[in-house]
């Protein structure tokens, strides 16, 4: 979610960017037209289509630490080697192994009754045989912020915030703070366990949605889990008799030690920069709930392909274009955090770059964190998108997506290509994300964005003004 | 699902009945304007759907024989004795009780992971740490009954047939034989368990449908379970790599023993000819993952409210309307068997009748079984329903709903007031099956059909037509 600081920071740069409008980073115009042609072929080929539906179906649920991070890994780079790229590596990724065996809820009273929730990712398991305890509801986590301990503590403290469809998915914004926030709130405030309405749009589906909670102090954790939509629904019913609600929660999982993955990487050699890198990634692991197609087999499967697209051009781009199946972006952005670590020393020669983690809607926006000079080559990419119905916004900066915000923060340029989100969030961490969600053609969409601009960006005349902590106010990307 | 034959049968009738058009039975003017009245009052009324929240909020899931079988009679007697109805009573009902305790399933090999699967109905368990075994797939029930035993024994058998949305639900005729059939035809030819792609029509949602299977023997039960769509669809791909495909059942349900419990009924006593009945319900019971919102939760509160109108009317109607809330419809038909076996010899006295099970769509088509002398009273009734959108088919029998299809087998003059069943399938035996999928002006809707039905039938001048064996022919109904 943007902050209107960055905002601000971006209109400074683009006012500067209209002094210098001369710009001295340009995009030949034989790229141009080679990367229209990519663009045009990308619109037809099938070749994302095929490695989501490879992954979701020979790997399936990818939850970081299970037994199929090791699958995914031995599949990313197998699938690598199979498309033709030149590099094929791994960076090892180091993160606390935390681990989801069974999870069940009810309504105790008045009224018994199942109820349909997950836990969250970080959260603590309850003691044998569940924990019971009257609910406190509350409507907002200011709410929660603002309640005097004596009325929460014992309690299992339920929030209800209801998020709605919007093609930029903006409801994540408190959907996601509710439950990444509240769950330590509540436990700094005596609570013993912690519910909400799942950061999720799909009103109908009893299949709630996970994802992380943050607990600064790991010993703070307290038992976390959503409900589905329906179930909150529900309980908001037997909430509103007036009568006393207790609920049981019976969660069996935790943080049993910790566990080193990969980042896997794939390259396509620049014919005269081989040092120099275009990044583009999506992230490897999933949720265990779904088999992570939306999320993110999707974004993995756009900047693999575009990569292979790259790869079959008659002439390769001047640059290398780097494609980076991230660790455990889930449960903390891991393998982003620790992409940036590594490569910190090098942030000049990351030409550009951004990761796809948004589903597989099509792309309608494209936004760029650049130096000044830089922005009119920038523009000439939004001329080869624009047919594609990606249209530029001047005024926002661009985050790079979720790990690769990480290597923006650390001044590699970035750029932002925003997905239509509006079902995202219907599908995100549960069950339901699976291949049948994807549509192969606004899947094509996207490898034709990614593939056009990688290729323009790897081919650019001068860079788009990477240099150590030259974008640091843009924040944490999307 | 209808037969031809039975359609053969009404066509007979209809013949008849052109020639009798005298008829003898007649609805007084009166009684037409008062039904008129009933029916707009009914359709701005919120009795049903504060009935449908009360019982699926209150009870929630209420499998046959399980804790809230009892609880859910227990809500049924004091409901009509809130609503006011003058005779509140229960009667027996026996059958076996099947318990679900847990159940999960995978895919071994060649690509492990889990599938959403639940049990059928009446399905075995699998012995300790589950069934694994290679599954054999079959795009037909007709395909699988040419099978050589030699081709499945010892296999777990998929049949993969689809479901599509229709107004009708015709599809689903070929779903539910597949689901109550196969298992016992694989059990016949040796198979080690059986599983199918869930009869339900929502593509994309991983709550599968469970339903009931039916082994003559119960001695010759196997494990029977339904994939959720996409689940079946991630099987059919893992299939098509042409290696066995191994599934792991972990299915801890069974037989345990027998139950009784009973159907409720709730009767407004007629004015002239209290012993004379018009039977309208639906069935308390539900399968146990979702509320029985649906199925049948708006059958139960389209009957309860339509008789609390009439009720409430300034004049009761000659006859008594009798409201029968159903024990175990989905396990069998037993709250219906035992209803039409205690009340065989009463049939003549059952004025005319008809059960609410498919949903809370609105009704859209009427069409009847009576005697030729009674279908101008039928015409009467349409018209008083035709502004509600419902379409008198005089071409088609009347099979008086799921239960009270047996009462009609004995020789009652029935009705099918067909609803609008095109998102039905979505929801019907799964979690899914919530408060949330009732839309309160379309059950409304339901409430004005049936308590003007009920008010004509109830007031007629003359009967039906029933008397023992009348209408055999026309069949189990819906």
């Amino acid at each position: 979610m943007r902050l209107p600081l960055t905002v601000l920071a971006a209109s400074l740069l683009l006012a500067n960017a209209g002094i210098s409008y001369a710009a001295d980073t340009r995009i030949p115009d034989a790229t141009v037209k080679a990367a229209e042609q990519l663009r045009d072929k990308a619109l037809t080929d099938d070749t994302g289509y095929k490695i989501v539906t490879s992954l979701t179906t020979e790997v399936g649920p990818r939850i970081a630490g299970g037994v199929n991070d090791a699958r995914g890994r031995a599949w990313a780079i197998a699938k690598f080697k199979e498309l033709g790229y030149d590099k094929v590596y791994t960076e090892a990724v180091t993160y606390p192994l935390w681990q989801r065996r069974s999870e069940h809820g009810a309504i105790v009273a008045p009224f018994a009754q199942p109820l349909a929730l997950t836990a969250l990712g970080f959260s603590a398991g309850t003691p044998q045989g569940g924990l019971t305890a009257e609910v406190v509801k509350f409507d907002s986590l200011d709410a929660l912020k603002a309640a005097d301990p004596s009325s929460v503590k014992g309690k299992i403290v339920y929030i209800g915030f209801r998020m709605t469809r919007q093609k930029d998915g903006h409801d994540y914004g408190m959907g996601s703070a509710i439950r990444t926030g509240g769950p330590a709130i509540a436990s700094g405030k005596g609570a013993a366990g912690f519910i909400l309405r799942s950061a999720g749009t799909d009103e109908h589906s009893r299949t709630p949605h996970t994802g992380v909670t943050i607990f600064k102090d790991p010993t703070q954790a307290i038992p976390a889990a959503a409900l589905s939509n329906p179930d909150a629904d529900q309980l908001e019913r037997v909430i509103a008799y007036g009568k006393p609600v207790s609920v049981r929660l019976d969660l069996d999982c935790g943080i049993t030690g910790t566990f080193t993955g990969a980042n896997v990487i794939g390259e396509i050699t620049g014919r005269k920069h081989p040092d120099q890198i275009v990044d583009i990634g999506g992230h490897l692991d999933s949720w265990d709930l779904g088999t992570g197609a939306i999320d993110d087999g999707a974004g993995v499967a756009i900047a693999m392909a575009a990569g292979k697209l790259i790869h079959d051009m008659p002439q390769r781009p001047d640059r290398t274009v780097r494609v980076i199946a991230f660790a455990n972006e889930e449960m903390g952005l891991f393998g982003g955090i620790a992409y940036a670590n590594k490569h910190a020393g090098e942030v000049a020669k990351h030409q550009l770059g951004t990761e796809s983690d948004f589903g597989s809607g099509p792309v309608w926006r494209m936004s760029a964190s650049v130096k000044p000079e830089a922005r009119a080559a920038i523009a000439q990419i939004a001329g080869v998108l624009a047919p594609l119905g990606v249209a530029y916004d001047e005024t926002r900066p661009g985050g790079g997506g979720s790990d690769l915000s990480q290597m923006h923060g650390k001044g590699m340029a970035a750029l932002s290509l925003t997905q239509d989100g509006t079902i995202y969030f219907d599908y995100h961490h549960n069950a339901n994300d699976t291949l049948d969600k994807i549509d192969p053609k606004e899947l094509a969409q996207n490898v034709a964005v990614y593939a056009a601009f990688a290729y323009m960006a790897a081919d650019a005349k001068g860079d788009f003004g990477s240099a150590p902590d030259a974008f640091k106010k843009d924040g944490a990307g999307e």
